[in-house]
Order: structure tokens, then C-alpha cells, then sequence
């Protein structure tokens, strides 16, 4: 079989079209409080008001849209987010969604999951175990098995954030020197970095996982698919153990570096985040924020994009 | 002296092309949480996420925009965010800005104002206080004095929301019952209510007070102006006690009722945006949602427009 194709700019500059509009548009968040706090210029891409309160409406809403019409049901592991784009996804066009997630999955994205039309079937002691569960469930009842992060579409819907970002941007004349995307499954970095090597080559691309699911970051920087025994970080949307190759083949292609960063330091980027900009972030929404609150000194003075992609706190 | 006209829905599309775009396209939030829990079809306009955190550019941009080209400096009083709004565009502009606020005012309010630019002066015991000094100042200094909420620019410039708002629930197909929207000194109301009941004229206009700062409403109830002795709400931002004349000239034509909420309601609303928007508020920006708690029902089942309006709470 042959590998499916990397993530295009052209194919998220069609995304950035077919996408329902209640993902995209988002606000580019900046704050002199902020900025006065971290040294340096942030913009941040704000993913959290939109119905499902993530960036995951994006790729699920154009990978749906780029399927051949079918009423048939479609099967995906989540922590919670995707699931609940790919129900909102369905739901819009009469397409049963089974979602499976871990037994311990957050239980305020299990109950929106449900509230959006998907069935929410838990099963595995995490994200990869309830992978594993809805791959064999798909097969078993031969229905299409949708995995974030294994092929382009979902990717390059997320590469629209990208898109907006820069041109927001371009109109305000101010170019970005770093972007720092939250790194679990490799979606949205991906996407996003497809769509900034081509529209804004001098912006350096760096992933950000938790230090306590590095899975990721050991893969990139050995080159070589790392899995780890556990992922046992307060940000459940990046808690990875087991990379998706593909992701890590369009890594290769788009990300500079991958930074990791200890869980008190995520939990200090939810509180910057309520303090500076007004709004509740879960913790691997505000990696990038941690990221920069562990080591912003190395960009000092300069112009940098983040996304805050997930309000979906287990408790607020 | 003529009075100065009514805002007027021509000069809201107008604003609408003027107005600097760090405050114009925000988000309208829905979400079937917040749905379920009120009963009803809520769309809340999102204006925390610009760089003053408050709707207040839109007015403070476009009224500064209407006026001659000049170098000098205004004179205003503000709570504080009506400050930054005009802080901002003064900066922008080359303008020097002159801001009193009252001793009491909030301090991330002042601090915010100072930042973006503004001499801030503290006198009075209250908004109203401040705002007589600044208007002797204005004219000891033989500067101009701008008072939000008494003429048509500042609430052509708020009445922007209104148009966003009816644009994006147009392209959906959706109209709205009724709007409730916070009510200080009225240009947020009026400039929302002249376009509302131009573009939609079956939305009830309903403004909501502070009950502990009840003068605009007992001035709009009893067609006459009525100050009160004290306005002792945390609602800061709507926390009137003299109304101003114009703006209840404005109210008798495009507003159908005026509601006030307890400060636990503002409070409980608060909360409310908390959990099902991942937003913070502060108590005037949760207006709308508080009359909702506290009267919902009388609105069962109805598609309600709201504005969440400011996020700069006095600590977070």
C-alpha cells in the first residue's frame, strides 16, 4: 500500500473553505499583560469557543467532508476532543458515530461526547488501549476505522489555524520567528507546520509534549518509533504512549524541535491563561504557554504564535 | 443646541468597515451545555478577546475616527475599560489621552490604562465623581471632553456586535427572540438596539441593571431622569447612578424593557460562564447571563442573544 501523501498547503487552503464555520475564524488573542510577563510578543490562537470547545471540529469536519457520501457508521479512539468534532461532524450529515474511549477518559468529554449524538463505548486502561479496542471493533464489524493523526485530512483541516494566523498577520505586517503547538497525536503540528514552511519559512515549528508522555519527542529525536509504558500527565489530550507513524513521517518533513514540559508547569499555563487572557484552558491546550514560561528567555524580544486548542477541563 | 441624533443603523455598517479589526469579529458562542442548562437557544457574543478585553474599542475606535485629524489631547471618565478603548486609539492616532477614574476604581482596570497609554487621574468617590472632575478639568484645560453613552458614535461603534451577530446567525438561517444586554450608561444597549430593531425587528430589545445600581432603569420606567444615592455592585462596569440624558432619549426608541439582577445572580453568572464557555467574566459582562438565571423561563425554548462583554474582573 502505498504511504498516504504528506499534509499539503493547497489542501488546507481548500480546507480553510469547506470547513463548518463555527470551527474557524477564531480569534488571535494578545495582551500587553501578557507579553509584558513573558518578554516577548505572543499571539495565540483562541480554539476553546466554538461548540466543542477544541480545535478538533476542524479535522473531523473536513475529513468527513472529503468521504464519499454514506449514512454508514464511522468508528475513532479519543481522549474526548476529536470524538466530540467527529459527532458534531456526523450528526450535520446523518452519520452514526462510535466513539471509543478509556475506561478513565475525562468524564466532561465523555458526557459531551454523548450529548453530540456519538456512542461512547469505554473500554482500555488508556487512549492507546481504547485505540486498539476501536480498531478491532472497526474490523469486526467492517465499518471505517478513523485514526487522528494517521492521515492527511485531518492535519490539514487543523493546518487552518496556521492559515488564519498568518494571514491575520500578513495585514498587520508582522511576520512570526517560532510557534509553539501543543504535540500529541501530531495533527495539529503537522498540519499547522505544512501550512507555515510554505506560507512562512522563517518561522522556526516546535512541538510541545508533556514531560510525563514523551513518547513523541523520544521518536523525533532518535528518528525512530519510541513507545513508552506510561503516560501519566494531568494533560489528557496529548497523553500518548504510542506514536502514529505517519505523524511522525510528516514531522521529518515540518517540525523544527520538540520541546517537553513538566506537569507544574501546565498547570502554571492554565493560570496564566485565566489571568492574562480571561479563559480556562486544559492543560495540553496550554502547552505552548508552558513551553514558554520554561524556556521563553530563548525567545526574548520576538514574535510568536501559539494555540490554546482545548477549555475541556475535567472540572472548572 | 441641537440634540445630537439618535445612532442610526447606516452609521453601524459604517463603523463596522472602520473600526480597527482587533476589536471586530468575535466570536459568537453557543454551546449545548450552557443550552440545556437555561432551557433555551443562548448565542453569546464574545467580546473579551482583544487586546483591552472589553467591547469598548468598538465605540472608543470609531468615535475617535469620526473626529478632525488633530495631535491634541481628550479628556474622559471612565470605570476603565471605556479608558483603554480610548487609550488604544489615541496611541494609535498620536493623541494623548486623559483618563479619571474613581479612587476606588478597580486596579487592573487603572493598571490596564496606564499600560496602554493613558495619564490616569484618580478622583471622586465613584464613577459619577470622576466623571464631574474630568468634565471640569476638560474645560479648565480648554481640552475636549468625551462622554461615553452621550452621543451617537460610541453606540454606532457598540452597535457593531449587533450586526455581527444578526450577519452570522443570517448565513445559519437563525433569528433571535430577544437580546439582554447589559446596561451602564446605555451606548452598549442603544447602539445594539438601534441595529436590532433595523435588521431584526422581531428581537425584543431588553437592557439589564445592577439592582443595586438600579438608575437607568427606574429612569427608563418612569420616563424621567432619577439618580440614585449609592451604586453598590460589584458590577463595577455598569455601576451608574446618574444616567445620562441622551442615552435614555435613545432607550425610549429602540429598547422594549429594562431588567435588573441581584449581585449573587451576577455572581452565579459568572460561574455560569465559567463552566460551559471556559470565559472569564466580570460581574457587568455577565449581565445577560444573569437575568437569564434569574428570569429564564419567561424565555423557555426561545433563541436569546446576549454579550458577554468584559473580562477585566478586579483579581482573578
Amino acid at each position: 500500500m502505498m504511504p498516504p501523501p504528506l499534509p499539503s498547503a493547497d489542501n488546507i487552503a481548500k480546507a480553510a473553505r469547506l470547513i463548518d464555520p463555527v470551527f474557524t475564524g477564531s480569534p488571535l488573542m494578545t495582551h500587553h499583560s501578557a507579553d509584558d510577563a513573558l518578554g516577548l510578543c505572543l499571539f495565540a490562537k483562541v480554539e476553546t469557543l466554538n461548540p466543542i470547545r477544541s480545535f478538533k471540529g476542524r479535522g473531523a469536519d473536513y475529513w468527513m467532508a472529503r468521504q464519499p457520501a454514506s449514512s454508514g457508521a464511522v468508528v475513532a479512539a479519543s481522549a474526548g476532543n476529536f470524538g466530540q468534532g467527529l459527532a458534531y461532524a456526523g450528526v450535520k450529515r446523518g452519520r452514526p458515530v462510535v466513539i471509543f474511549a478509556a475506561k478513565n477518559a475525562n468524564r466532561r468529554k465523555i458526557d459531551a461526547m454523548r450529548r453530540l449524538g456519538a456512542t461512547v463505548i469505554l473500554e482500555g486502561n488508556d487512549f492507546d488501549g481504547a485505540k486498539a479496542a476501536a480498531r478491532a471493533y472497526a474490523a469486526t464489524q467492517d465499518l471505517p476505522f478513523v485514526e487522528d493523526g494517521a492521515g492527511p485530512e485531518i492535519a490539514e483541516g487543523a493546518g487552518t489555524i496556521a492559515l488564519e494566523m498568518t494571514e491575520t498577520l500578513n495585514q498587520r505586517g508582522i511576520a512570526l520567528d517560532a510557534a509553539l503547538v501543543p504535540l500529541g497525536n501530531g495533527a495539529l503540528l503537522t498540519g499547522m507546520g505544512a501550512w507555515l514552511k510554505a506560507a512562512a519559512p522563517a518561522c522556526r515549528v516546535i512541538g510541545v509534549v508533556a514531560a510525563a508522555a514523551p513518547a513523541m519527542k523520544l521518536s523525533f529525536d532518535h528518528a525512530r518509533l519510541e513507545t513508552t509504558a506510561t503516560a501519566a500527565t494531568i494533560a489528557d489530550g496529548i497523553a500518548v504512549r504510542e506514536p502514529v507513524p505517519y505523524a511522525l513521517d510528516c514531522m521529518r518533513q515540518v517540525v523544527d524541535e520538540v520541546l517537553a514540559v513538566d506537569d507544574p508547569s501546565l498547570e502554571a499555563a492554565m493560570t496564566f491563561c485565566r489571568d492574562h487572557y480571561g479563559l480556562i484552558v486544559e492543560p495540553a491546550g496550554a502547552a505552548g504557554i508552558a513551553a514558554l514560561l520554561e524556556r521563553g528567555k530563548l525567545l526574548a524580544g520576538r514574535t510568536v504564535g501559539t494555540v490554546l486548542c482545548g477549555s475541556n477541563v475535567a472540572s472548572a
